[in-house]
């Protein structure tokens, strides 16, 4: 019936409509015989369609694309496609990126009774269930006559929350006519008057109290677009101001009171000792994790510490409910905080030595890639990196400019940065992107970069081969970190695009770097380090971890010894 | 403390060699920092270990594995690596494969509070909420007295009901000394005599009346090892026997009371015939998808059936409760049933003709490929296949000796044949696996080929290139069926492993898998077929289901006119 008069606005149309409306331009997505009816819909709407190769990297990408635009948008098939997506999902949960997830799903009529439809693993609820537990909404549109108000329903609570939120789309719903939304839209909360004043209140006397005051940006004033905010205050006051890896780049790296990306040992010593020192550390809209706290090496105390964030305001250990994230941003800006004297800062942003000729020959260390890369980065640029060394390395890099930086940096899912890359020049298309990523997650999911040969993006792909997994071989070593050896080169030639290169010295990436940025194709450095190169926040790590002694130490390990690769494997025909 | 004194068994080495006694041998894996010490154990204990590249192909592997020897084991890290694997297990389970999850996690002590520890999502019970939803048993090992018999009895319950299980280790707990286990080894199950009794009368007559019966061969036959009973069956009252996709070689397939594989409209039609208009179809072990049922083309009716498995028994309408699996076979090869005459097959194994000089040149359809690879598939032979055409193509694949044939053929997830192949070789590597994908569903985990080649494995994988989501196609077709043109055989280069083929016609495919077979070399051939090739199953389904007028069909959704590749993808540079 439907489609004859496409005019007719059906829960298909309606659904991509309001989700274009809202700010979704680009979709990710696979298909699937449940979702295809839900795809031919899409394909219609105003929003472009990019499909991915795997299911995994759809929910990067869309991930990628929530942290530059505000919402993303993946599209799967049922089961088969929702639940191989669903780590890349539990991360954008985690770390509080607002991706609505479109699943095909079984009609009405199927799901009567208990029979064994293909896809279907316990129930027909098991993927919505298991979608409840990574997101914070979800629906199945079973009934047109509600279908608007759920997809509505979810659509702003993803964005009200900066969360994902789950909508399944069974596939004979979506050509149905729309029945036109009968809820009002929710009113926005508002703080608690009396505990907004009290909290405020405590907030100025401990800071004004308080020797040396210290900001750190969190994340979520990038999410919910309150970082001016926390920047007055800063500048206001003359207080000075940290990040942390996960917010990194949310404040521009050379601002004269930005003293670098504290996480405990990882820090850089002069921005750790400022922190851990400081007697009132002002965290605003900070993920208080073990990441953020350096591995639990972290000195900040409750006691002398104010966080405040979308979910919870505390002063010292004094807790408040009913206060707004931006209404105690908004008050302390506007509180009577007295403006400090001149601040000495104890890790100002330096001007990068350009690569001396007598060090070009120089084989690479993990600490070079990453000077060496500060000098290519500049405001259209965004650095993707994936987690393990390519993420701790990443912190030393302080660029002149405000640029983007986006990692998973608390959920720490390896395989994250390839198709997060491609999430982040759908999103922003004038941004050079430089992907950094380990060996070990670029066999995870690097071959996405099919995507972008198809999209003709040209994202600049470092991939640092230390041959296995480089960071866990710190923590605790054995046969499990051995991968097999790509060459990683020739992967232009399986996809038909792009270029790559091999450098083993500072001079060779420097060059190709330089060549990378003057091409207008994708380009694949493989950059060769020695098995042991670590970068000095990882050290810093390693070191402070050895003497806290922890549980899996290699005194109570011993280091196995080393056995030839496959050594167990026999050969078929033998 | 502990492995100062490696020989005193801890939590970590008891679960290993329990595994390893249940019939464990290889486990498939990737380590993360939560799981690491669980690793180690796992590389001190008699089982080998398999690291792969990425989650969704552990699971495959060990699903792969377990379908071969009863048991399979896999290996993950707390979150990232868990809910990463989450769809090939929920394939497991749909499938009835008993694979053991063994997932790092973190401390009791670290559970405690609501830290925000990496890896987390929402609570720390998520994981293991997820899932349950697609095991049959979980547990987490937070208590070292209970530890023993929650390994135990999770094990013990993946082997008995053949779905998978789950078993999160805390990652200081694997260090802490086993206590032994407490609990007493549940008694089996046996059949209510009342009811058994009952039920084998019951269906004695019914078989005894009909005028031609014919017996279905399910998969739970291979999965609870008494294929053997439902031969004597057959055999003794000279009673035709179907398998269906799911237990396809299940039975020999030139057995002269074999009939085919049974699939509603997919079937060769001498079977469906046959099938669809018995007065008595004894289904065995059968799992009634609508796969099964040929996407309910079927018309198999309750009323003129017998439905015996693991979970229900069903004589006619009558249901009974309380009769076991194995007990109902036995009773019934026993019973009083009158032996048939003489059975003429209307089906029956066809020697399969060599190609022709004359047709060397013809280029290549699908149903071609299935012919030629007949002739070099014997009983050292494993096929393996993916979702799809190759799926849909293999069901006209009959072969001279039994084989063993694997394919996710009610989940039916892409991808799934890559990484399943590298598990059955590890559990038989005396097979020569052929592994049959499209060339979507090889882009999805068709770099797993990196761990055959670490491994020294030597599958011959035949891409079936049709350019794009073929199947798909079939059902709906659009922009979002299309995907990235890659060069496959350049894979070999990037693997340094391997020979490489592209075949387009008949003598060249012939001539391909004639130098594969004897290659001791891991062999990719890319068959190049037409975009609208598709196997004869398939063309009767569509046909078919057109006939029908499916809810996706081309009257309702018009067939978009053809848009340029990735019309709306702007150059970065423009």
């Amino acid at each position: 019936m439907p489609p004859r008069r496409p005019k007719q606005p059906t829960i298909g149309s309606f659904l991509f409509e309001y989700l274009h409306g809202r700010g979704a331009r680009h979709a990710f997505g696979i298909p699937g015989d449940f979702a295809l009816p839900t795809f031919w819909w899409l394909e219609r709407s105003p929003i472009e369609l990019i499909t991915m190769t795997h299911e995994p990297a759809v929910g990067f990408a869309a991930d990628g694309y929530a942290r530059i635009r505000g919402l993303g948008l993946a599209c799967v098939t049922y089961c088969v496609g929702g639940l191989n997506m669903l780590n890349s999902i539990a991360g954008a949960y985690a770390e509080k990126s607002p991706v609505v997830v479109v699943s095909g799903g079984p009609s009405a009529t199927e799901r009567q009774g208990d029979q064994l439809l293909h896809h279907k693993v316990k129930t027909f609820d098991t993927q919505r269930r298991i979608y409840e537990e990574v997101t914070c909404a979800n629906t199945i549109l079973l009934d047109p006559e509600t279908a608007a108000d759920e997809i509505i329903r979810v659509v702003d609570t993803v964005i009200a929350q900066r969360r994902p939120g789950y909508i399944e789309v069974p596939h004979n719903i979506v050509d149905a006519p729309i029945r036109p939304p009968r809820v009002k839209k929710p009113v926005p909360a508002v703080s608690d008057q009396e505990s907004l004043a009290e909290c405020l209140r405590e907030a100025t006397g401990f800071i004004n109290q308080a020797k040396r005051p210290v900001i750190l940006a969190g994340i979520e004033l990038h999410r919910h677009k309150v970082t001016r905010l926390a920047l007055d205050l800063a500048e206001s006051f003359n207080i000075p101001m940290a990040a942390d890896i996960l917010s990194k780049s949310v404040i521009g790296e050379t601002h004269p009171l930005y003293i670098g990306v504290y996480s405990g040992a990882l820090s850089e010593p002069p921005c750790r000792d400022y922190v851990d020192q400081s007697d009132c550390v002002i965290m605003l809209g900070t993920f208080v994790t073990d990441m953020f706290l350096g591995v639990n090496t972290s000195r900040i105390s409750r006691r002398l510490s104010i966080l405040s964030t979308t979910e919870r305001t505390r002063v010292g250990l004094h807790h408040y409910d009913g206060v707004a994230f931006a209404d105690f941003l908004d008050g302390l800006r506007q509180a009577k905080i007295r403006r400090r004297p001149a601040f000495k800062n104890p890790n100002p942003a330096v001007d990068i030595k350009p690569l001396g000729a007598s060090e070009r020959n120089d084989p690479l260390e993990s600490e070079d890639v990453f000077r060496l890369l500060a000098q290519h980065v500049d405001e259209n640029t965004a650095v993707v990196c994936d987690a393990g060394d390519a993420l701790f390395g990443a912190m030393s890099l302080r660029t002149a400019k405000r640029k983007e930086f986006i990692a998973g940096a608390y959920y720490l899912s390896m395989g994250f940065a390839v198709p997060t890359s491609i999430g982040v020049m759908a999103a922003d298309p004038k941004k050079r992107v430089f992907t950094i990523v380990g060996d070990g997650a670029f066999q995870m999911t690097g071959m996405e970069l099919s995507t972008a040969a198809k999209c003709k993006m040209a994202p600049i792909v470092l991939i640092l081969n230390n041959d296995g997994y480089g960071t866990q071989r710190i923590i605790l070593d054995g046969e499990f970190n051995e991968i097999h050896r790509w060459q990683y080169t020739r992967i232009c030639d399986v996809l038909r695009a792009g270029r790559a290169m091999i450098v083993s010295t500072k001079g060779q990436l420097d060059d190709a770097l330089t060549a990378a940025v003057g091409s207008e194709e994708l380009s694949i450095i493989e950059v060769r380090l020695p098995r042991d190169s670590v970068s000095p926040a990882l050290r810093r790590l390693g070191e402070e971890l050895a003497r806290l002694r922890g549980p899996h130490s290699e005194a109570e390990h011993p280091k196995p010894k080393r056995t030839p690769r496959s050594k167990k494997v026999r050969r078929r025909a033998q």
